[in-house]
């Protein structure tokens, strides 16, 4: 077993993917940001009121934008020409055994190329969870993220794959 | 009780803070990464021999440039002057209730400005993370990014402040 | 009179302004954006509504990202520490004689510096007016943008300047 | 009718784009930037004669930059592979009603691909004009970027479109 | 004999390639860093000893991200779809007569598409060479940067080209 | 003797300059490109005469452009307020023995701050011998840019400092 971002040099490259055909492919993550009430009442006034301060929407943005530049933030990732991202929020409003909140945020990036898209979900669910952190901070300062990982993919070599499964 | 980061019209805005003095300031954020044990293995025989493939250097530099490109990522994050940054991993080889074995990450950014560089400290543990899940998900496709929070900020009106107390 | 953005070979250079103070300045800007009285209806709807998509609200996180990329984005620009920014949209339901209904934007940009932030307030405008005819031209082709330019400003040697005065 | 930048949460997304075919396309657009006669003849000399300093040259570099920055500027915009950017400029100088004459600007963009490049064509226009307005600023301070708009595309599924027709 | 890289104004532009067959394509790049005995030995010492500090691990992680940004960097590159970049250098421990031992760097670069990349090759081993030039520049001030030049490069209308053939 | 970009775990870092002055600094750096007669000729055409395409004009705004993504290409910079950036150009019409010609190629970058900025003029230099390298390839396939190295620097702890001295 071994890391296949390395040359012989024990250096990292860029894995070379110009022998894998062309496919469609999919990445759905998840990732979750823990707040305080406060906090999580602002958030929700704001996604359910016109002109409250919508921080799910400047996320939403946030979160688009930061899939688009993950080859420029994450050393080895391969240039990706992304046909689509979207973002869903779950505010979920039971709360944690500590008394905490969560805003659930699931992204799905896709792409029609020789390498998947995974990364790109990842930061897009990242960039997502650090702007909600950016805008509350001023409010609460324990704000926590957690749980950032892959719900599934689809596409390329390996096929479908689900977390869990 | 409000998020300052919206104007009147609820839209959202950069907060001005040009009224606020210029002070050296720092934060430092956590996060870890939770992967099985081939893959703590590959991490840790490339930390600790030469040449055999080095994960924890590419993350660190990928956290680094992260830190310095946060305004870019962060919607409404002020551009800062960033002083310094660093990052230090800890290989935690004591398994977790379910196995996984954590890489864990802290940042330290450091600024002399009128805005705090939380944003900075938190983006760098996250780059840094989704680094190392990039470079090993070719060996285990269900590592999780957790637990990404503020350590301790110093600096500005707030003074100091450090979690958990 | 010439222009100062030359150096002696009569090729562009980045102005030196070491020699100039760091003070405070501001700058406002204008343009506005015509539409139809569909596209109109929709970015109000979104607008004054929670959730039936809010074209302003990106519009307004584009812009507000935009500015602080100015220096990557003007040739000569010098990079500038911007300590706030801030977008403002009146939807100004008179139709002029074409029939067309106006988006009207206004971003006011501020530094502390040794240059204006004139070209960063015109950015913000130029990246908001874009922003809403991207998300608006599936459903009408002829958006058009008109009148950028700067309202007035404020600190540095040249001190306050309004247009029109 | 509906604006199809936005998800069901009534949240913008980058419309997925992966079945439709790649396609070879183009766009033209045109804005224009209105200056008194100094800036006029400086203009004009700069381009006419070696080494006046050519501020159209810088303008062109910018807008053909700025073109291959628009997925990282425009939030929604997907990233697109040009394979060719121009941009041509001409000076108008019978002065409008207002005593002002126009530098008119023409950005011609092409792809091969599953999206249109109008927002490419249009960033070139108005990055070239901001650029115009920049080196120029020093010597008048109210200068005018308008009618910023799509001359015509081609490609894609809705053809051929001209402006006006 | 003319420069390709100008319209009929004699601007440059951003060639049209949309008419080219995508091909596989690879350029291979070199160039070499200057450096006195004592920065060869700390750069050897980090190379073969874990956690020595690896000057080399940086060098190549900024040269392949390097890489990446070229189309951002050079005014008339056009994007291009990396499918793989990798690095190896090679310490030369013979002097020259001068005194000076030097880093090469080699850069291999490719892509499938409409045009060569050349640029991204040179612009991994620049970047490369500057990271280095950078992380030593405390020891040693004099530093240079040798004989940047394409050593081959396959693919495309003019196929295999190798230097000094 | 020790390389200060690197932690005690032998991680790369940027080095803390919080406690260091802000003073004002310069750098000046050097290089070249060596190409034939052909390509000289054309250069030396672009740049005497009006419209014939100006590939200094070019290569000015990429090295400028790129002196000021100093902090975003080269891993452990700093990000640096630049106050002013200049580079010149010099046609040497003398052949060397291998019989090329010589575009010489200096740079100076200006900032007040805490650190120098030396690699910003190193990085004007390599990006304006690059654009000119790309601007040409398609005429001459074995262009090389050679002795790229600072001149001389100002301000700072070290003060002046001036090659060969």
């Amino acid at each position: 077993m071994e890391l296949t971002h390395f040359n012989e040099a024990g250096l990292p490259r860029m894995v070379d993917v110009g022998a894998k055909p062309e496919t469609k492919r999919e990445a759905v993550a998840y990732g979750r940001v823990l707040v305080n009430r406060d906090v999580f009442e602002l958030i929700k006034a704001g996604d359910t009121s016109a002109n409250k301060g919508n921080v799910l929407a400047t996320a939403q943005v946030g979160g688009i934008m930061g899939a688009k530049r993950t080859p420029d933030i994450i050393p080895m990732c391969h240039p990706v020409t992304l046909t689509g991202v979207d973002i869903t929020f779950e505010l979920n409003d039971t709360p944690d055994n500590n008394g905490k909140y969560s805003v659930e945020i699931t992204a799905a990036a896709r792409c029609a190329g020789a390498t998947g898209v995974e990364m790109e979900a990842l930061t897009a669910v990242s960039v997502a969870a650090l702007t909600i952190y950016d805008m509350c901070k001023a409010v609460q300062k324990d704000i926590a993220i957690e749980n950032i990982h892959l719900l599934k993919k689809s596409g390329g070599k390996s096929g479908e794959w689900t977390a869990g499964n």
